[in-house]
Protein backbone atom coordinates (compact mmCIF):
# COMPACT_ATOMS: atom_id res chain seq x y z
CA UNK A 1 0.00 0.00 0.00
CA UNK A 2 1.58 3.51 -0.97
CA UNK A 3 -0.13 6.01 1.20
CA UNK A 4 1.71 9.02 -1.14
CA UNK A 5 1.94 9.49 -4.70
CA UNK A 6 3.97 12.09 -6.48
CA UNK A 7 2.77 12.83 -10.61
CA UNK A 8 5.47 14.61 -12.48
CA UNK A 9 4.49 15.89 -15.71
CA UNK A 10 4.84 16.88 -19.00
CA UNK A 11 3.20 20.40 -19.35
CA UNK A 12 -0.51 19.69 -21.30
CA UNK A 13 0.05 15.54 -20.98
CA UNK A 14 -3.21 16.13 -18.33
CA UNK A 15 -1.10 15.20 -14.92
CA UNK A 16 -2.58 17.50 -13.03
CA UNK A 17 -6.18 16.19 -13.94
CA UNK A 18 -4.93 12.46 -13.47
CA UNK A 19 -3.89 13.48 -9.86
CA UNK A 20 -6.91 14.71 -9.11
CA UNK A 21 -8.94 11.71 -10.64
CA UNK A 22 -6.78 9.36 -8.59
CA UNK A 23 -7.19 10.96 -5.61
CA UNK A 24 -10.93 11.37 -5.71
CA UNK A 25 -10.66 7.66 -6.27
CA UNK A 26 -8.53 6.92 -3.44
CA UNK A 27 -9.67 9.00 -0.84
CA UNK A 28 -6.50 11.10 -0.20
CA UNK A 29 -6.04 14.07 -0.53
CA UNK A 30 -4.65 16.18 -3.58
CA UNK A 31 -1.70 19.16 -3.14
CA UNK A 32 -1.50 21.10 -6.58
CA UNK A 33 -1.91 24.95 -6.12
CA UNK A 34 -2.98 23.94 -2.57
CA UNK A 35 0.71 23.36 -1.94
CA UNK A 36 1.48 26.82 -3.40
CA UNK A 37 -0.46 28.26 -0.72
CA UNK A 38 0.71 26.64 1.91
CA UNK A 39 3.66 27.79 0.95
CA UNK A 40 2.83 31.03 0.54
CA UNK A 41 1.60 31.11 4.19
CA UNK A 42 4.79 30.15 5.13
CA UNK A 43 6.99 32.30 4.23
CA UNK A 44 5.12 35.13 3.55
CA UNK A 45 5.54 35.31 -0.79
CA UNK A 46 3.02 35.77 -3.06
CA UNK A 47 1.47 33.05 -4.58
CA UNK A 48 2.10 33.54 -7.80
CA UNK A 49 5.54 34.11 -7.07
CA UNK A 50 5.96 30.93 -5.76
CA UNK A 51 4.21 29.06 -8.82
CA UNK A 52 6.32 30.64 -10.80
CA UNK A 53 9.78 29.49 -9.02
CA UNK A 54 8.31 25.86 -9.51
CA UNK A 55 8.75 26.72 -13.34
CA UNK A 56 11.62 28.99 -14.00
CA UNK A 57 15.51 28.03 -13.63
CA UNK A 58 16.64 29.98 -10.46
CA UNK A 59 19.71 32.60 -11.18
CA UNK A 60 16.88 34.32 -13.87
CA UNK A 61 13.82 35.55 -12.15
CA UNK A 62 14.57 34.66 -8.76
CA UNK A 63 18.01 35.52 -7.78
CA UNK A 64 17.44 38.62 -9.44
CA UNK A 65 13.96 38.28 -6.81
CA UNK A 66 16.94 37.87 -3.97
CA UNK A 67 18.26 41.03 -4.65
CA UNK A 68 15.81 43.28 -4.56
CA UNK A 69 13.05 41.79 -2.32
CA UNK A 70 13.32 41.50 1.67
CA UNK A 71 12.68 38.08 2.84
CA UNK A 72 8.94 38.61 4.12
CA UNK A 73 9.63 36.29 7.38
CA UNK A 74 13.00 36.68 8.12
CA UNK A 75 14.76 33.81 6.58
CA UNK A 76 18.63 33.33 7.26
CA UNK A 77 20.97 36.12 6.33
CA UNK A 78 23.09 33.29 3.85
CA UNK A 79 20.13 32.39 2.23
CA UNK A 80 18.60 33.64 -1.05
CA UNK A 81 15.03 33.81 -2.19
CA UNK A 82 15.11 30.61 -4.10
CA UNK A 83 17.24 28.68 -1.10
CA UNK A 84 14.61 29.77 1.35
CA UNK A 85 11.81 28.50 -0.58
CA UNK A 86 12.88 25.42 -1.08
CA UNK A 87 13.95 24.02 1.99
CA UNK A 88 10.17 25.62 3.24
CA UNK A 89 8.80 24.00 0.58
CA UNK A 90 10.61 20.39 1.80
CA UNK A 91 9.43 20.66 4.88
CA UNK A 92 5.78 21.30 3.57
CA UNK A 93 5.97 18.41 1.96
CA UNK A 94 7.32 16.13 4.30
CA UNK A 95 4.91 16.82 6.38
CA UNK A 96 2.32 16.19 4.03
CA UNK A 97 4.10 12.56 3.58
CA UNK A 98 3.97 12.24 6.95
CA UNK A 99 0.16 12.46 7.61
CA UNK A 100 -0.17 10.10 4.86
CA UNK A 101 -3.04 9.36 2.16
CA UNK A 102 -2.34 11.89 -0.35
CA UNK A 103 -1.46 12.97 -4.34
CA UNK A 104 1.38 15.33 -4.53
CA UNK A 105 1.71 17.14 -8.43
CA UNK A 106 4.98 18.62 -9.07
CA UNK A 107 7.11 20.64 -6.65
CA UNK A 108 10.09 18.12 -7.29
CA UNK A 109 8.37 16.28 -5.01
CA UNK A 110 9.72 12.76 -6.45
CA UNK A 111 13.31 14.06 -5.38
CA UNK A 112 12.17 15.73 -1.73
CA UNK A 113 10.39 11.61 -0.47
CA UNK A 114 13.23 9.81 -2.69
CA UNK A 115 13.72 8.01 0.78
CA UNK A 116 10.73 6.99 1.87
CA UNK A 117 9.36 3.36 0.98
CA UNK A 118 5.95 4.14 0.83
CA UNK A 119 6.00 6.94 -1.80
CA UNK A 120 4.67 5.43 -5.37
CA UNK A 121 6.49 8.52 -8.14
CA UNK A 122 4.75 8.54 -11.26
CA UNK A 123 5.13 10.45 -14.41
CA UNK A 124 2.97 11.43 -17.12
CA UNK A 125 3.81 12.64 -21.02
CA UNK A 126 2.03 12.64 -23.72
CA UNK A 127 2.93 13.04 -27.69
CA UNK A 128 3.31 16.60 -28.96
CA UNK A 129 -0.08 16.67 -30.76
CA UNK A 130 -2.01 15.79 -28.02
CA UNK A 131 -0.14 18.13 -26.11
CA UNK A 132 -0.28 21.23 -28.24
CA UNK A 133 -4.48 20.61 -29.14
CA UNK A 134 -5.02 20.25 -25.01
CA UNK A 135 -3.90 23.36 -24.02
CA UNK A 136 -5.28 25.56 -26.31
CA UNK A 137 -8.93 23.33 -25.34
CA UNK A 138 -8.00 24.23 -21.88
CA UNK A 139 -5.34 28.01 -21.70
CA UNK A 140 -6.82 29.33 -24.92
CA UNK A 141 -4.80 30.72 -27.69
CA UNK A 142 -1.65 32.91 -26.68
CA UNK A 143 0.70 34.96 -29.15
CA UNK A 144 3.05 31.96 -28.64
CA UNK A 145 2.05 28.50 -30.83
CA UNK A 146 1.10 25.87 -28.15
CA UNK A 147 4.28 24.09 -29.95
CA UNK A 148 6.03 26.73 -28.27
CA UNK A 149 4.42 26.91 -25.18
CA UNK A 150 5.28 23.50 -24.17
CA UNK A 151 8.77 23.79 -25.41
CA UNK A 152 8.81 26.81 -22.59
CA UNK A 153 7.25 25.56 -20.17
CA UNK A 154 8.99 21.90 -20.19
CA UNK A 155 12.28 23.37 -20.47
CA UNK A 156 11.92 25.28 -17.77
CA UNK A 157 10.94 22.95 -15.67
CA UNK A 158 13.83 20.95 -16.83
CA UNK A 159 16.36 23.64 -15.73
CA UNK A 160 14.55 23.96 -12.38
CA UNK A 161 14.59 20.35 -11.49
CA UNK A 162 18.16 20.00 -12.16
CA UNK A 163 18.76 23.02 -10.37
CA UNK A 164 17.10 21.84 -7.20
CA UNK A 165 17.88 18.12 -7.44
CA UNK A 166 21.01 17.35 -9.30
CA UNK A 167 18.55 15.16 -11.56
CA UNK A 168 17.32 15.10 -15.19
CA UNK A 169 13.38 15.88 -15.27
CA UNK A 170 12.08 13.19 -17.19
CA UNK A 171 14.07 10.55 -17.03
CA UNK A 172 12.72 7.03 -16.58
CA UNK A 173 14.70 5.89 -13.43
CA UNK A 174 13.62 9.21 -10.98
CA UNK A 175 9.98 7.57 -11.45
CA UNK A 176 8.30 3.63 -10.70
CA UNK A 177 6.07 4.41 -13.31
CA UNK A 178 5.80 6.03 -16.55
CA UNK A 179 2.54 6.43 -18.60
CA UNK A 180 1.69 8.09 -21.99
CA UNK A 181 -1.56 9.28 -21.57
CA UNK A 182 -2.50 10.14 -25.42
CA UNK A 183 -1.53 6.68 -25.92
CA UNK A 184 -3.17 5.32 -22.73
CA UNK A 185 -5.97 7.52 -21.91
CA UNK A 186 -6.07 9.46 -18.77
CA UNK A 187 -9.14 6.66 -17.42
CA UNK A 188 -6.75 4.12 -17.51
CA UNK A 189 -4.06 5.61 -16.21
CA UNK A 190 -5.65 6.78 -13.07
CA UNK A 191 -6.70 2.92 -12.93
CA UNK A 192 -3.45 1.46 -13.35
CA UNK A 193 -1.80 3.43 -10.64
CA UNK A 194 -4.34 3.68 -8.28
CA UNK A 195 -4.19 -0.40 -8.57
CA UNK A 196 -0.21 -0.40 -7.93
CA UNK A 197 -1.09 2.44 -5.02
CA UNK A 198 -3.37 -0.43 -3.61
CA UNK A 199 -0.81 -3.52 -3.46
CA UNK B 1 -6.82 -4.40 -28.47
CA UNK B 2 -3.05 -4.18 -29.38
CA UNK B 3 -2.32 -7.07 -30.80
CA UNK B 4 1.30 -6.27 -30.86
CA UNK B 5 3.76 -5.66 -27.92
CA UNK B 6 7.14 -5.12 -27.84
CA UNK B 7 9.14 -5.27 -24.58
CA UNK B 8 12.16 -3.40 -24.52
CA UNK B 9 14.80 -3.78 -21.16
CA UNK B 10 17.51 -3.02 -19.24
CA UNK B 11 20.00 -5.93 -18.54
CA UNK B 12 18.99 -7.69 -15.31
CA UNK B 13 15.52 -6.18 -15.35
CA UNK B 14 13.39 -9.00 -16.18
CA UNK B 15 12.38 -7.69 -19.07
CA UNK B 16 12.26 -10.99 -21.37
CA UNK B 17 10.60 -13.04 -18.34
CA UNK B 18 7.82 -10.49 -18.43
CA UNK B 19 7.93 -10.84 -22.44
CA UNK B 20 7.13 -14.42 -21.73
CA UNK B 21 4.39 -14.33 -18.89
CA UNK B 22 2.80 -11.62 -20.67
CA UNK B 23 2.47 -13.84 -23.95
CA UNK B 24 1.31 -16.73 -22.22
CA UNK B 25 -1.23 -15.22 -20.08
CA UNK B 26 -2.93 -13.40 -24.00
CA UNK B 27 -2.58 -16.13 -25.55
CA UNK B 28 0.29 -14.38 -27.81
CA UNK B 29 3.52 -15.94 -29.04
CA UNK B 30 6.87 -14.67 -28.20
CA UNK B 31 9.56 -13.78 -30.04
CA UNK B 32 12.77 -13.58 -28.44
CA UNK B 33 15.97 -16.50 -29.08
CA UNK B 34 13.25 -17.21 -31.83
CA UNK B 35 13.37 -14.51 -34.08
CA UNK B 36 17.28 -14.36 -33.82
CA UNK B 37 17.25 -18.06 -35.24
CA UNK B 38 14.76 -17.20 -37.98
CA UNK B 39 17.41 -13.94 -39.31
CA UNK B 40 19.76 -16.29 -38.69
CA UNK B 41 17.73 -19.04 -41.11
CA UNK B 42 17.02 -16.21 -43.65
CA UNK B 43 20.00 -14.41 -44.02
CA UNK B 44 22.52 -17.67 -43.21
CA UNK B 45 24.61 -15.87 -40.36
CA UNK B 46 25.27 -18.10 -37.25
CA UNK B 47 22.92 -17.13 -34.29
CA UNK B 48 25.59 -16.20 -32.32
CA UNK B 49 26.41 -13.15 -34.48
CA UNK B 50 23.07 -11.63 -34.71
CA UNK B 51 23.00 -11.77 -30.94
CA UNK B 52 25.64 -10.03 -30.60
CA UNK B 53 24.38 -7.61 -33.63
CA UNK B 54 21.52 -6.61 -31.44
CA UNK B 55 24.08 -5.84 -28.64
CA UNK B 56 27.02 -4.68 -30.07
CA UNK B 57 27.78 -1.24 -31.66
CA UNK B 58 28.42 -1.52 -35.63
CA UNK B 59 32.11 -0.36 -36.46
CA UNK B 60 33.33 -2.09 -33.52
CA UNK B 61 32.88 -5.68 -34.13
CA UNK B 62 30.35 -5.89 -37.18
CA UNK B 63 31.91 -3.20 -39.98
CA UNK B 64 34.83 -5.46 -39.36
CA UNK B 65 32.81 -8.53 -40.53
CA UNK B 66 31.31 -6.42 -43.15
CA UNK B 67 35.17 -6.34 -44.52
CA UNK B 68 36.10 -10.61 -44.06
CA UNK B 69 32.93 -12.26 -44.23
CA UNK B 70 31.02 -12.98 -47.48
CA UNK B 71 26.94 -12.91 -47.51
CA UNK B 72 26.28 -15.97 -46.96
CA UNK B 73 22.67 -15.49 -48.93
CA UNK B 74 24.17 -13.00 -51.34
CA UNK B 75 23.68 -8.94 -50.36
CA UNK B 76 23.07 -6.61 -52.47
CA UNK B 77 26.90 -5.20 -53.03
CA UNK B 78 26.23 -1.87 -51.77
CA UNK B 79 25.34 -3.44 -48.31
CA UNK B 80 27.60 -4.28 -45.23
CA UNK B 81 26.67 -7.01 -42.91
CA UNK B 82 24.88 -4.69 -40.53
CA UNK B 83 22.88 -3.05 -42.96
CA UNK B 84 21.77 -6.62 -44.42
CA UNK B 85 20.87 -7.83 -40.86
CA UNK B 86 18.83 -4.48 -39.49
CA UNK B 87 16.53 -4.68 -43.83
CA UNK B 88 16.16 -8.57 -42.92
CA UNK B 89 15.23 -8.07 -39.38
CA UNK B 90 13.18 -5.12 -39.99
CA UNK B 91 10.90 -7.37 -42.84
CA UNK B 92 10.88 -10.14 -40.54
CA UNK B 93 9.35 -8.09 -37.30
CA UNK B 94 7.29 -6.12 -39.67
CA UNK B 95 6.35 -9.90 -41.08
CA UNK B 96 5.35 -11.04 -37.32
CA UNK B 97 3.77 -7.98 -37.09
CA UNK B 98 1.29 -8.72 -39.56
CA UNK B 99 0.02 -11.80 -38.40
CA UNK B 100 -0.31 -10.30 -34.79
CA UNK B 101 -0.53 -11.63 -31.29
CA UNK B 102 2.86 -11.49 -30.48
CA UNK B 103 5.28 -10.13 -27.58
CA UNK B 104 8.67 -9.45 -29.39
CA UNK B 105 11.19 -8.48 -26.84
CA UNK B 106 14.29 -6.08 -27.53
CA UNK B 107 15.68 -6.05 -31.53
CA UNK B 108 14.61 -2.31 -31.98
CA UNK B 109 10.91 -3.91 -32.88
CA UNK B 110 9.19 -1.00 -31.15
CA UNK B 111 11.56 1.35 -33.78
CA UNK B 112 10.26 -0.83 -36.69
CA UNK B 113 6.61 -0.83 -35.58
CA UNK B 114 6.66 2.89 -34.61
CA UNK B 115 3.89 3.73 -37.33
CA UNK B 116 1.78 0.94 -36.15
CA UNK B 117 -1.84 1.92 -34.06
CA UNK B 118 -2.04 -1.63 -32.92
CA UNK B 119 1.29 -2.05 -31.12
CA UNK B 120 2.01 -1.20 -27.35
CA UNK B 121 5.62 -0.55 -26.78
CA UNK B 122 6.76 -1.04 -23.33
CA UNK B 123 9.74 -0.61 -21.48
CA UNK B 124 11.15 -2.33 -18.50
CA UNK B 125 13.69 -0.95 -16.11
CA UNK B 126 14.84 -1.67 -12.38
CA UNK B 127 17.18 -0.17 -9.68
CA UNK B 128 20.84 -1.39 -9.84
CA UNK B 129 21.08 -2.92 -7.20
CA UNK B 130 17.84 -5.34 -8.08
CA UNK B 131 19.63 -5.90 -11.80
CA UNK B 132 23.14 -6.78 -10.04
CA UNK B 133 21.73 -9.55 -8.10
CA UNK B 134 19.07 -11.01 -10.56
CA UNK B 135 21.96 -11.55 -13.02
CA UNK B 136 23.97 -13.34 -10.68
CA UNK B 137 21.20 -15.32 -9.85
CA UNK B 138 20.32 -15.81 -13.53
CA UNK B 139 23.57 -16.41 -15.46
CA UNK B 140 26.60 -16.79 -12.36
CA UNK B 141 29.44 -15.14 -11.34
CA UNK B 142 31.88 -13.81 -13.85
CA UNK B 143 35.50 -12.25 -13.90
CA UNK B 144 34.01 -8.62 -13.97
CA UNK B 145 31.75 -7.13 -11.47
CA UNK B 146 28.11 -7.22 -11.66
CA UNK B 147 27.80 -3.51 -11.64
CA UNK B 148 30.13 -3.65 -14.13
CA UNK B 149 28.88 -6.00 -16.20
CA UNK B 150 25.08 -4.06 -16.59
CA UNK B 151 26.54 -1.14 -17.76
CA UNK B 152 28.56 -2.59 -20.38
CA UNK B 153 25.95 -4.21 -21.89
CA UNK B 154 23.55 -1.43 -21.23
CA UNK B 155 26.07 0.44 -23.22
CA UNK B 156 26.06 -1.59 -26.33
CA UNK B 157 21.75 -1.50 -26.45
CA UNK B 158 22.50 2.32 -26.36
CA UNK B 159 24.62 2.53 -28.98
CA UNK B 160 23.22 -0.10 -31.14
CA UNK B 161 19.82 1.37 -31.03
CA UNK B 162 21.32 4.77 -31.89
CA UNK B 163 23.10 3.66 -34.57
CA UNK B 164 20.40 1.84 -36.54
CA UNK B 165 17.05 4.18 -34.98
CA UNK B 166 18.90 7.68 -34.52
CA UNK B 167 16.68 7.89 -31.46
CA UNK B 168 18.10 7.44 -27.48
CA UNK B 169 17.46 4.35 -25.89
CA UNK B 170 15.42 4.16 -22.74
CA UNK B 171 13.80 7.85 -23.57
CA UNK B 172 10.38 7.33 -22.01
CA UNK B 173 8.86 9.28 -25.37
CA UNK B 174 9.43 6.20 -27.26
CA UNK B 175 7.19 3.77 -25.43
CA UNK B 176 3.57 3.76 -24.29
CA UNK B 177 4.89 2.67 -20.55
CA UNK B 178 8.01 2.21 -18.66
CA UNK B 179 8.20 0.04 -15.81
CA UNK B 180 10.47 -0.18 -12.71
CA UNK B 181 10.19 -3.79 -12.00
CA UNK B 182 12.07 -3.93 -8.98
CA UNK B 183 9.11 -1.24 -7.54
CA UNK B 184 6.47 -2.64 -8.75
CA UNK B 185 6.80 -6.36 -8.95
CA UNK B 186 7.00 -8.90 -12.16
CA UNK B 187 3.91 -10.02 -11.94
CA UNK B 188 2.38 -6.60 -11.43
CA UNK B 189 3.99 -5.50 -14.34
CA UNK B 190 2.33 -8.40 -16.45
CA UNK B 191 -0.83 -7.76 -15.04
CA UNK B 192 -0.78 -3.70 -15.84
CA UNK B 193 0.21 -4.65 -19.63
CA UNK B 194 -2.24 -7.35 -20.31
CA UNK B 195 -5.18 -4.73 -19.12
CA UNK B 196 -3.85 -2.04 -21.65
CA UNK B 197 -3.11 -4.56 -24.20
CA UNK B 198 -6.70 -5.60 -23.74
CA UNK B 199 -8.60 -2.20 -24.05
Amino acid sequence: MKKIITISRQFGSGGRTIGKALAEKLGYKCYDTELVNMVAKETGFDPSFIADVGEYAPGKSILSYAFTSAFPHGAPRHMNASDYLWSTQCKMINEIADEGNCVIVGRCADYILKDRDDCLNVFIYADDEFRAHRIVELYGEREASPEKRIEDKDARRKVNYKYFTGRNWGEMSNYHICLDSSAIGHDECVEIIADIAKK
